[in-house]
Parts: structure tokens; sequence; C-alpha cells
């Protein structure tokens, strides 16, 4: 018999892997705030909940996919929140990018309800989340764990142990946006260079991402920085920066110093000053060719 | 008939590089400083030359594969240097890492002599240069391209053009060594806030390089990084600096600002003020662990 | 008759502060956590409350002058809180050094109780406040600068008005004390450009604290610098960082990037990780001479 | 009966120098490539010469006051240069910016031909000059430094003695240099800090330059400034970003890590970049208001 499971944030992310969980044999209690999308998964037999608690059973598992650190808090707390529901040995997977210091607290709530805390942020965009091909990193108690570890594998194409602090697996969530950051305004530096030498930014983006950085987070980025066509707006630089600022936040309190992350943080801002806030956090490497003359 | 071609240059690179050449049927006349390393060449067919001069054919083709700026200056002018012999048509492959500003002055210098110079610096270490898995960023007018292109396709397995200025080949070259540069910061600033955290470094580096970060230049510098393990020494600090600051001189005179650059710049000066000169450059991460207060 | 003002907060700045209004022919109502701190003021004249309401009068003037954001709401909230108390018209003369946001916060909500929240940051040093020698930076609703006008010419040598928005004075006060942290990385900079060079630290400090930089920010700070002598400590490194952060939190919400801000964080971040976060922040400047590979 | 010196270079800065040593009673020999800037000085008495050798006297003082290394070279080397004339015990009193390197390298050659190289680089503009108000930095041989005592007082008002490396007095001119440029940032950043949060830039310069940095430096820039009225140029960005480039040149060579060199090179390069290189340096602030989005 199939296991039962609850479901809450049906967004871009959560409703392709809520189908995914549902084609896998799971039953689900799903809760959306927005109701009109959690139509078609009642449809394929998902039951629907009218309160995040709808979705808990005593002792179960339920996954969480929102938007950031308010709204989880949002779904978790107070009377209508899954918190309260979960009761001993339930299991909270916590699947959103959220910060290490929401997650720390959500972490010890938690383990004051016997209940467990299992953050599982995801690597991806929707389209890797369809296709199942998302990677995950995960941290919690080793017996929760445990028992989300075949969800995981349904999810994604891989999963990474970050040990049993929650807040870890977010910790590696926030560097690997801040990796890429890094990788943008560094083939934005080195095409600008190129660029204002006379060399097609493009042939550099070729050589470069099928040679030494033939990798995801270039050969992706990269494109759009050598062609500057920041179209469509994946992630926004607005979203960008708060991501940076969670990292010098953390950084801060491990007493870390990131000079890198601290330019990132003050190119994004610019970008956001110039009034490019809602566009694709790629177009932070604007600010170069702005700094170098270039129109 | 086998074509014959002078090869300048037979350390750690040019020597792998000339026995493939002859591996592929070329004759070669060889010319090295330290006559020590043309033995097994010789006993393998080669002439060997007392003077850069001996290896040049009249408007034959010449490769130079040597240390630096200087030491290609050396080879090539005065008396006994190949430019003065290589005649009308004749075509200088340089293959060495060297500054824009010298590529520049050389081509110059050649078309005055209505000869070429034909920048073609690679990327790689000396196993992929045994291996002929060389990656190769080529410029200077096309015909003389025309006519190095199968001897490029011998010793490397991609050869990207970057059109008739030589020194553009050089621009890609120190900008694919910036970029590297860049990616170890990034990845010892990640590492070292996860460190803090209290997270596994060598976790954090299998994550991302089997995921956004699959790369050569991820893989290679990471693992060290991750494990602070940075024997044996590959390409020393003051190579990096001296490399970041032919950016950084490149950056001044294209008027292209590079803030990333410059960090990486004073990262590397640091590491050499504290005795690391002589250690390999991705140990320039150890400054980031300084700053963060790990022994 | 005299005027009757309350005072609250009798560390090291306000104790002096509170004396020279006394001396000045004012009655003060006065409260201190530390209940001996108020002894002596007490024998001269004052008059001493138990909980911060107890210094205040319906419709008077009460002065703040405590520790940090947090010190200031405790005295001002709540039912033993001097809001709660002061009634229409009456003027809280905040003077101690908090955040814009925290300005902004108690700015409304004394408007909301008709009352007035003037914000007067200080600039200078216990001795300083006792020899009337501060310099203040005031802001808030004209009417409410004018009742408190004699009482600050009391206090300072010099008054510098900076509108109705109780929050940019504040900004004015973060600002100085991030110009002031700037000229000591400045300074430290090139002295040890100069050490390394052989020259004397000291002889280069006199030569610019008496020709382009004769003012007391360089003169203060630039002799500790030179010489390498931090003690006895004034304001610590982690009191700095705190301040630098306003800074750059402020920055953020103006969207104003301050790359020199930028770095001053991760100085003094660095110097709190090798365990100097009680040490005077000038000696930030240790950071220099590390990354210059000097003991 | 009075002391005969030559004077070489009668630009906006020798001029009136050259005017302050004949009201002191000295004999001028003077040269200046532009014959019509001698005229006045020959009216007053000095003696003109047609090569820059013509100024020396055997065994005796030549002042230069040149534009830059190159015009230093110039006057100095070869058979119309002061130096194959100066003879043994003469003295070049050296007062033109130049690099440390170039002084270095002069000093060397002074002493093979048993004369000596005095470095004595001013602080100050032409009216500074003309009203003997300039501030002098000065090193060398004891010796030669004793025989130019007389002549740097009747040019000055304060003489900085550093050593008998007449490189040092290069290394603190060009410290200076960066020290001023480090002040504008700061005030640029601070400024603009205020401004976005509608506080008047002017208000906040009157304050600081009464205060804390009441000194020539912050007043001189600072009100440019915070007016953002840059006319007119006294000392343009490409002047600047030299500097700042001899300033980071010689931190190489002394491995002294300085990221605020770093910062301002950037910040000059944008504005140079950018269309503003002719402009005043003190202009490298618009590029804080670029990136902070105002107009």
């Amino acid at each position: 018999m199939s296991e039962t499971i609850g479901f809450i944030g049906l967004g871009n992310m959560g409703h392709p892997m809520a189908i995914n969980l549902l084609k896998a044999g799971y039953n689900l209690r799903v809760y959306n705030r927005d109701i009109s999308k959690t139509q078609d998964l009642v449809v394929a037999g998902a039951k629907r909940g009218v309160r995040p608690r709808d979705a808990v059973e005593h002792g179960g598992i339920v996954i969480t996919v929102v938007a950031n650190d308010e709204a989880l808090e949002a779904v978790t707390s107070g009377n209508d929140g899954l918190l309260a529901h979960l009761g001993p040995g339930g299991v909270h997977l916590s699947m959103s990018t959220v910060s290490p210091a929401t997650a720390r607290k959500m972490q010890q709530l938690h383990e004051q309800q016997d209940c467990f805390y299992v953050a599982a942020p995801v690597f991806g965009r929707p389209e890797a989340a369809a296709a199942r091909q998302l990677w995950i990193a995960v941290a919690g108690k080793a017996e929760a764990k445990q028992r989300v570890h075949r969800i995981l594998n349904v999810l994604g194409q891989g999963v990474f142990d970050f040990g049993e602090e929650a807040a870890n697996a977010n910790v590696v969530k926030i560097s690997a946006n801040f990796m890429l950051a890094s990788a943008m305004e560094t083939m934005g530096e080195a095409f600008t260079l190129g660029e204002k030498n006379g060399i097609d930014r493009t042939k550099m983006y070729e050589m470069f991402t099928q040679t030494l950085f033939a990798c995801p987070a270039y050969q992706t980025y990269g494109k759009r920085i050598a062609e500057k066509n920041f179209e469509p707006v994946g992630f926004n630089m607005q979203l960008g920066l708060k991501d940076i600022n969670l990292v010098l936040d953390s950084a801060k309190a491990a007493q870390s110093p990131m000079p890198f992350a601290s330019q990132l943080s003050n190119r994004l801002l610019a970008g956001i000053a110039r009034g490019r806030g809602e566009r694709d956090w790629s177009e932070l490497t604007r600010g170069i060719s702005d700094d170098a003359g270039i129109e």
C-alpha cells in the first residue's frame, strides 16, 4: 500500500515535484494558498486541504516548497500551521531556499515538539524539477533523512548529505548561488576585456565553455553574458542580491571574510539602483560594460 | 615527402609537443638552450642547431615554446635569432604564454620582414601536451593560419580562432588564467564559509564539481583547495601573479576595470609576501583561511 | 527659575554631559540602570528616579545617552519607559549612536503620541564631553530643535542641523565613523608601503598630519597606527564592525554602493576572526601588516 | 657674494619657485625647453642657457622641476644633459614627482659620477609655490641635503627628511597622492549615502571639514565633491591614475597589498573609460553617483 505524504507549496518548482511524487505512487495531501494550482493534482488523485495543517498526518512526512523565509514561517507556525499537527516522529522536509538562520530556528522548534526538520534545498530550474534532474543538498537527523531517502531520489538526480545540522544544507545552497554570481562577474570581466581589445565575446564564450569551463554554470549564464541578451528573466537581480546578502550575513556570523561576495553585493546593488532590479541577475554584468564606457 | 619545420624551446611543454610532431611525420630542426633536452629528439630523427637561427628554413615554419616574453625576444631577435633568417612568407608560430603587448610588437616586426607571426598559446599541462589534449587559441593572418592548420591539429584536441590580431590570442590566454584564479578564490571563499559552519569542505567540493561546476577548472583546483593540499606545485604563485598583472596591464590599456582581477592581485601578493611565492597558485586560497582565523 | 530636564544614561559619555548641565544651572531628574553612577549627581542636586519614566515631566525634555539600539528601546518603551509619560509637546532628545532605522521608528512612535523625537548624536570621546568640546549633529522637527537649542550649546562646541528627519543625524554619525575607519585603512596602507621601502612610519605620520592631513581624525589615529601601539582601547573592533555594518545596511536600503565600506567590513571581520575583537578599532591596520608579511 | 645655481624646468610650478630664489638673492642659470617662459627671469637677472647642460656649474647645484620621468631623463642624460657636466661633488636637486624606480636609477647614475642626486618632491599647487607655502619631502646623502638646506627653506614652509635613499621621498609623495584620492572616494561614498537619504551633501561637508576632518585635503577637495562642481581642472584623472598606478607598482615591488589603492585604480579607470580623463581627478567621485543611479 502506498505511503501518504503532505505537500505544501505548488508554485513553479513545487508543482512539477508534486506531480513526480504522484507518478511514483505516493498519495498526496496538498495545500497551496492559491487553490487553482491544486486543480490538476486533485484530478490526478491528490487530496486538497484548506489550511497547511490539513496536509499533515500525525507522525507523517510533509514537504514544503515555498518562496522565502516568511512563507515558510507562515505555513509552519500558528494553529493552522503544520508544526502544531506534525506530532512526535513526524518529518518536515523543507525544500525551499531559506536562510541558514531560519533553518536553525526551525530545527530547534521542531525538536522541541519531538519531530524532525530536514533541510533539502534544490539546485535547478522548473524544467529540471519536471525532469527529475534536480540536485539536492540535504541535512538533518540521520533517522529522518533515512525516512525521506526514497522521496529525494524520486525528485532529483543526485542527493548530497551535509550532516545533522539542517542549516548546513542552506549554507551550501546559498554558497552555490554565490558561486554562480561569481562565475558571471568573472565571465563579464573577461569578455569585456576581450571586447575592448576587439575580440568577439561569443568566441571567448565558446572556447571557455567547451574546454576548462565546460559545465552548466558557465554554459547557461555565459551565453547570455556573451551575447548581452538577458531575456527571459529567470531569477531577478533583487532576489540575487537577497541571496548574496544572506551569504554575507552568514559570513559575518561565521567570521569568514568574503571579498568576492562583497564585490558582488555592490555590483548587484548598483544594477538595482540603475533600475534593473527586475531584470535577470546575469545582467549584473552590464555594470562591467558601464564601467568600461561601453553603451 | 614530409615537411620540415623548426622547433625552438624543449621544456616541459615543448618537448612532448615536438615528440608528437615527429610521430606525425614532420621533420624537425630543433634548438634548445640546454642541449641535453634535444638528445632523444635527435635519436628520433630531429636535426639539432646551435643557434635559434639554425632551426629556421627560409620561408618555412618555426615553432617557439619558451618560458616568457624575454625568452621569446631572445630567440627571435639579433643576428642569431630566428627573425633575421625566416624570410618572406615564413611563419613564426609562437605558442608561448606572453603578454599581448609583446605579441603586438612581434607581429609588427615580422610584418616588416614580410613574414608572419601567428600567436597560438596553449591551455593544458605537460601531460595534456603529451596526450595531444591541448586546447589552442590562435590568431594571426588567415594565410599563415591556414599553413599551420594541420600542425595545430596534431598538437591539440581543439583550436579556436580569434582573428588576425595575434595579440588577441594572448588576451584570451591570460583571460583564461584570470578565470582560473577567480574560480579558485570563489571556491576558497565558499569552502571556508562552509568550514566555519562545521561543514566538510570536501563534501562541498564533491557536490559542486558533480553538478553546476562539473568541469576541469573546478575539478582540478577544487580538490586541492577543499583538501588544503597544494602539492605538487604545478604553476607557482609568482607566475600566477605575473599573469594576473598582465591581465591588469591589458585592462588598463583597454580601459576596462576588473575588480575581481584586482582582488586576485592583492591575494596573490599577500601570499608571496608571506613566503608562499614558490608554492602552487591554488594556495592563494590559504589567504582566505588566514583572514578567517583558521590555522 | 531654572528649567528641569530628564537625563537617562550616565555612562562614560552621559555622566560628564549631565555634570555640565547641572553646572549650567539646569535641574536634573536622572535615571541610570546602575544606581551607583548617580551618586555624585544627586549630591550636586539632581533628583534620582528608579525607572526611566521617573526622569520625565509631562510635556518636558528628556535626554537619553545609552549604549545601543536595544538600550534605547528599553528606556523608551513599555509602562516604565519614558514615552508613555512624555505627553503632548514633550521632547525626547536622543544623543546615542543608534541605527537610522531605529531613529526612524522612534520618530514615528513619538509623533503618534504628539511628542517629539530629536536625534542628536555626538562626535567626541569622554574627555571631549567633559570639556564641552563635543560636536553634535541634530535632526528633528524645527519647533523641538528650537527648544533644545540652549542645551546643545551647553554640551558641545558646535551644532550642525540636518533637517527634520531624525534618522538623518544618525546617517551623518555613522558616516563619520565610516570616514574614520577609512582614514585608518588609508594610513595603514600608506605607512606599510613606506615601511616595506625602509621608511620610518612615524616620519610619514609627522609629515602628513602637519600638512595635508592636519586634522583630529588623522592626528589621533595616525599616531597609533604609525607606532603600531593600539593601547589603550577606546572603541573596539566589534563596535567598529557594528557601525560599518550599519553603514552597509543603510547603503543597501538607499541603493548606494560603498566599496570602501565593504572593504572595511572585511578588514574588521578578519581582525575579529583573528581574535582582536576587543582591541582598539585602529588595530584593523594590523591586517595590512599581516598581508604584507610583517610580524 | 651670492651663490649661483642652475634651474631647469619653468612650468607652472618651476617658474614661481625660480622667482622666489631670485628674490632670495640667488643667481640663477636657467633652462626651459620653451624659451618664452624664461623671459621675465632673464629680465630679473637670470642667465639663460640653450641646453640643459648650460644651467650646470661644475660641482654646483642644479634644480629640476619637470613634468614626469621621461622629461627628467631627457634633461639629465646624454651629451647635452646635466649629468655629464655636473662633476664631482655637484648636486642635482630633483623636485619633480617621478617614480621611485626612476629616482633609484638616477641616484645610482649620479653616484657613479661622484655627484649627488637629492629627491625633494613638493606638495602644493602653483599658488602655494608662489607663496613659499610648499611642503617638501627630501631624501638623499646627508652631505648633499646639508648643501641645499637653505634653498629648500626658501622654497617651502616645511621640509621633512626621509633619509638617504632618494627614492623614499618619492614613495612619500605618491603615498600622499594615494591618500588624497582615498579621501575623495571616502567623501564621495559618504556624501552619496547622505544624498540618497535626502541629506544635503554640502551640510555634511561643512560639518566634517569643521570638525574631525578640518584639514586642507578634505577642505579643498570636499567642497568640489559636495557640490559636484569639478571646475576648474587642477590635476586631471589621467595624471591621477598614473600616480595611483605608480603606487600599485611600488606596492607590487615591495610586496605590500593595498586594496584601497586597487579600488581607486578601478574607479579612475572607469572615469577615463567614460570620457572624463581630462577632468579634475576629484570627479572620480562621479562614478559613485553613477553606481547609485543618480544623474
